[in-house]
């Protein structure tokens, strides 16, 4: 399964933000559509930045009130990790796990912005894949003649 | 495998917070002990709440800088979701996936707060556990005979 498979599931839908946008519409923006991060990107479409609830909660935490002078900019994470379109979950599992991110802006061949993916939706993608490999392997067993061992108990995953 | 197993494997720690402490130290808390929520406990050691990053970016997209005079108690969620340390991961997935949420606490046979799962914990044990079955299931397919359904791929969780 690929990521444009999550994508797909998911549906096109991709919120993004300005970097000269208040931190305050920020917080707005992530509420109103209740998500983690979003994608920063400039005048001409390009991805600058991710501003994730993370950046905003550590940001209130170094600045206090003062926060609010700030803008999506000066909190964003400019160093961004993403992932191919066309990549595999195994390798948006492996990066989410070792930059220690909840979040992946997607990109397409050419580098552009195509989606955002979750840690939740890269682990159901995972849980469901390796419950479809061993529902085979259940049929396969069962094909091949023995009973199955009582104590299986693959269920959906959430 | 249970919750506990789950705590077992993440060490004993616990982090949590106050009715009373202000919405900045409840996000220098966070970002400090670099977690997605906090338990809140009373002074006699009772959880009232729940306070999250999404709480704080909620409370700060509603009243902006003047977040700041609130306190833990005007932004947590006070109807508490939490799980037994004795339940399964299962009825954890259900219930993250059922309120949208990322953390609950764990509560002993007592109803005393234990500690505190996310997401990503509940997540990686699924992984793991439907992991281990899938293996159970290729080895039994082995010993019953047959040769192994070339296209299997299963891999570590992250």
């Amino acid at each position: 399964m690929s990521i444009q498979n999550i994508l797909n599931l998911k549906g096109r839908r991709l919120v993004t933000i300005r970097p000269e946008d208040t931190v305050e519409t920020a917080a707005m923006l992530l509420t109103t559509n209740n998500i983690g991060a979003a994608p920063v990107r400039d005048a001409g479409g390009a991805m600058v930045g991710v501003i994730s609830e993370r950046d905003l909660v550590r940001g209130y935490a170094d600045r206090g009130a003062a926060v609010s002078s700030l803008t999506v900019q000066d909190l964003m994470t400019k160093e961004v990790t993403s992932i191919g379109a066309g990549d595999t979950i195994k390798e948006a599992t492996e990066k989410m796990a070792k930059r220690h991110i909840r979040h992946l802006p997607v990109v397409d061949a050419e580098g552009g912005l195509v989606g955002m993916i979750s840690l939740r939706d890269v682990m159901n993608a995972r849980l469901q894949q390796t419950r479809m490999e061993a529902e085979e392997l259940r049929a396969y067993a069962i094909a091949s003649g023995g009973n199955i061992l009582p104590r299986l108990s693959l269920e959906m995953p959430c």
